[in-house]
């Protein structure tokens, strides 16, 4: 193992390169739900990224949907890692409650954001979800070759552009490569996984998801009329609006919270060991807590720590993401409206696969006086087959060498280290996890971020005495990459 | 009575002018729910017609909203009637919809807004309701007045810009005239009444309504977090569209359809002479069906013919208008929004008040887990003393003669009649009709037009056999008011 002082030395002395770099990034606006010229242009800019780096291939592949990248780093090692990368972001509304427009990607005080102990943040959509800290990995990797001249493991980079649709078409980015991908030893992503409070959460796996709106409209019903019609009419005529309301309310017990779905989380299988795992999350009193101060909750909803910590890794996530009917403008409008749509997710945990989910779904609605209504695809992200976007869940054991490799770099700077069964939230790692390539995984690295989907997205820039800011970030990355070369 | 057929002519040779007139009032844009400078330029040119017309007072009358217009036409003439006049017109949404600009008031073949058997029809928001045919009555009048020098009886003229807002500040226009309209024999507004196939309907009143919105907000309930958060954590955090969802349904019985709000309804009583006039109306093969054809409805719902008419007239109707929450956007973004908002209306018949409604509606939520649900109006129109927009319902006798007066007109030209025991919709006559005015009042006019508050509104120009065009809607305004004046 090369001394590694060098390669800090270069990250100081670069990081005002380093910053500009984020900025690049951060500019070239890539939301996936909005504009393809844009998601082009930075699947594009990316790969100059991998090739800039030295990457003997290099190269965007196309899907049916945005395109995906595919690089390859050969530094004649023994150990090959496949990192992921999901280049888009989610949208942004109301850019009003941003302090910065969400694409000129700043840096501002933390205080201006509400966020005091933080010096510098870079405000902007992707800044932490996840254009931000993956910059910051190609940016600790440019600096390792520069002083080493190559990194200590060979590198299959996998990039996608549809991680915030639910990830439709990146089996199609990873097919042409599934053989050499089979070579490879484990997934090892390089991002900012501290808290405000410098705590590291390791997650040993990703909740799946399926993502699919309902419609009820009345030309499907059969009842009704075609248009938005005058609300006079309504003493004899159905309102898809309340049939709707009717079959969402349909899907919860009375707390509006327990799905009602027949079937719907009986598959849910507790990994053994997580159990142990979260045990001692309920022990750990600040586990919640933070969870809550960041994101402005009022109250959960749960009568015991037990209860709440094991529900939110293996209790049933059936959630309503949005409703649009009829009239929403100002004023007083009176119609009926002749459809009326919400957003629905489920996330998944072992067992439950989408597929079976979605059968519970549609039998729910059937035997509940809903066939009429649609389920289907939000329209970005369709493919023909599916009536959602999504996919399945994916778990590694916490006895990995990979992730034995990032928990070894928490020990030497005594990062507080909390080991999450699996991530609450998904990303669409079963095609590397799940058979046929069956691969270990893990994510780590020193550094913060927030508001991911919200307004003010931020990524700290300089840290504090507990969270690392982008320079920690970037030597964090360098430990692990060589830890897991050596171990 | 004069011989009144040299004002048919003079209405003949002036059609272009009279076409000219319904395009300027048109075109000046009158959206109540919108720009309040809008409303005033058409307060103002509203004014500027009384004044041309020859009225002694024509008035700007200020209020707590859009401004209202008095004006009065002292003819010397033994009766008096009062003249409403709404001058604002519902929203624009979807301009793609609509085959022209709809403020450009052009007139188009019927066939290309699917209305062959029409001619030529003006398309413009208020088209129809009311502007329109609210400039042919004034284009009648100032017929009159070129050929006879005055009107057969005195006008006094009250015009609101609220009427699709719930008509909050209708009052205040009136209330500074109370003595004066107490003075007045009745209430006679003059329009296009013809339904498509050239039937004309004679309404004996209006239902009331009361319009308000619901919001579920995570603030208020003290449940889910203070903004819209990653749906990961829905395991454990309340969804306020959920919840408002659950209220929602629980307004209906399965059907969606009847109401299940305690109280709501039971202090319904039909007037007598209304059930005879209902049993004609479902005598009438036709009645139902062309309401069906002109709001392109797939199916009633109701079971005879009998259940329809009496519950279109005297049934519940409870709607809702619209729901918001959360994410609407394209593609999959997963949110747990932090409020859900639905714009609810019920239209109120005798002997329902609209304080009685509202406290069975409060009365309900709280009996049902949601006494954190806020009830509040609409934001355009909003009275700081009531949670809703409305007013209540008017009604008057078939045998009073404005009613007859208006009759006779129809008889005459041998146009097919239908009393309604009440129109199905609302307006603010109540002001008029209850105490203390306690004025009877008619509605009348040959002529047609449609889809008030869907896009392509239209006014029928040219007419065909069965239904008047233009000319024939302002002739038989002065036959109707010369009968009035005599009868």
């Amino acid at each position: 193992m090369p001394d590694l002082r060098a390669i800090y030395d270069y990250i100081d002395t670069h990081q005002a390169e380093h910053v500009a770099k984020l900025q690049e990034f951060l500019r070239q606006p890539s939301v996936s739900a909005g504009e393809a010229d844009d998601m082009r242009s930075c699947a594009e800019l990316l790969r100059s990224y991998y090739a800039k780096l030295g990457c003997a291939e290099a190269e965007i592949v196309e899907t049916d949907g945005h395109p995906g990248v595919w690089a390859f780093y050969d530094a004649g090692a023994e150990k090959t890692i496949v990192n992921y990368c999901m280049y888009d972001t989610m949208p942004v509304e109301a850019e009003d409650d941003w302090v910065m427009p969400p694409f000129d990607a700043q840096i501002v005080l933390g205080s201006s954001i509400g966020l005091a102990n933080f010096p510098r943040v870079m405000v902007a959509r992707g800044a932490y979800n996840s254009k931000g800290p993956y910059r910051a990995w190609l940016n600790a990797l440019e600096s390792i070759i520069a002083v080493a001249g190559k990194p200590p493991v060979n590198i299959m980079f996998v990039a996608e552009g549809e991680e915030e649709l639910g990830s439709p078409h990146l089996k199609q980015v990873i097919d042409p490569y599934v053989d050499r991908l089979k070579q490879a030893n484990a997934v090892l992503d390089l991002e900012a996984a501290q808290n405000q409070e410098g705590v590291v959460n390791v997650s040993l796996g990703y909740k799946g998801n399926v993502y699919f709106e309902l419609e009820c409209s009345s030309e499907i019903w059969g009842k009704g009329a075609r248009r938005d019609v005058h609300a006079s009419l309504r003493p004899i005529l159905h309102n898809p609006a309340v049939h709707l309301a009717q079959a969402i309310a349909s899907f919860f017990g009375s707390d509006g919270l327990t799905p009602a779905i027949k079937g719907l989380g009986e598959d849910i299988h507790p990994w053994p060991a997580d159990l142990d795992l979260i045990r001692d999350l309920v022990d750990d009193r600040d586990f919640l807590k933070e969870f809550a101060e960041e994101n402005d909750v009022i109250q959960w909803s749960g009568l015991t720590r037990e209860d709440l910590t094991y529900r939110l890794f293996y209790g049933n996530n059936l959630n309503i993401n949005g409703i649009t009917s009829g009239y929403s403008g100002p004023g007083a409008k009176t119609v009926i409206p002749h459809k009326a749509i919400c957003k629905v997710n489920i996330r998944l945990v072992p067992d439950q696969e989408p597929e079976t989910v979605m059968a519970q779904v549609r039998d729910h609605l059937n035997n509940h006086g809903f066939a009429d209504i649609t389920i289907r695809a939000p329209e970005s992200g369709r493919l023909a087959s599916r009536n959602y976007a999504g996919y399945t869940w994916s778990k590694t054991n916490v006895n990995e060498p990979v992730v034995q490799a990032v928990l070894e770099v928490y020990r030497k700077h005594n990062i507080p280290v909390r080991i999450r069964p699996h991530s609450v939230g998904s990303e669409p790692k079963y095609l590397f996890n799940r058979p046929p390539l069956s691969l270990p995984m893990c994510l780590g690295g020193l550094g913060h971020g927030g508001r991911h989907h919200s307004a003010n997205e931020y990524f700290v820039i300089e840290g504090n005495e507990k969270v690392g800011g982008l320079v920690d970030c970037e030597k964090s990355h360098v430990d692990i990459l060589y830890n897991y070369a050596q171990c």
